[in-house]
């Protein structure tokens, strides 16, 4: 697939919240996903499909989504950007709170290789 | 500056127009700048603040703005994301578009050292 291709797939499974089907379907094996800030003091930098598995597992488990939604996405040469508001409720604390970040990607060989999330800081 | 400063000051300066004053306190010398697309079939790359300066030239003798908008910033370690939004008309042939793009940029030492820009393809 096309970087576009890649990237327009990303926006519609992620509309659908069906990210399983993302990670198995569009990622490399050896893929780098990096968070602005880490949690409880590890790396912010997940290494490989297995460890972007757990966090979907985390992500699925502990948060109840009321909405998510994707925009765009934006497409250069190997890399995108898809821009993400959401409105989730953290299922233990039942605080509730928006998210709103980017994720950009870069793709090699038709595979996501690498994504970073950014939040809005406005 | 950090990373979260040098994204407020480009979409604080980016809102106001003021491209010269971006550049000039903001951008390394060595800076790398990415279009989408190349014009005329050279290379998408420009490589120097000068180069960026004579893409700052042709934008702003070539393009009457009726708006441009910068919003977020995003940002992550060396990492910012803004979302532009342009309502232009090409002053020679007076053809009006709207534009809407991120702009990926990488910081170091506190001054913008690549920045890639992504136009919106859905």
């Amino acid at each position: 697939m096309s970087t576009e291709e890649v990237a327009k797939k990303v926006v519609e499974l992620t509309n659908k919240q069906a990210w399983y089907e993302a990670l198995d379907t569009l990622y490399a094996d050896d893929v780098v996903s990096v968070e602005a800030y880490s949690m409880g003091g590890g790396s912010p930098e997940t290494h490989g499909k297995e460890g972007v598995r757990g966090k979907i597992d985390w992500w699925v488990n502990g948060m109840e989504v009321h909405s998510f939604d994707a925009h765009g996405p934006f497409v250069g040469h190997d890399r995108f950007v898809v821009q993400y508001d959401a409105d989730v409720s953290d299922k233990k604390t039942n605080e509730r709170r928006k998210l709103s970040e980017v994720g950009v990607y870069t793709v090699k060989d038709g595979k996501i290789v690498r994504e970073e999330f950014l939040p809005r800081v406005d």
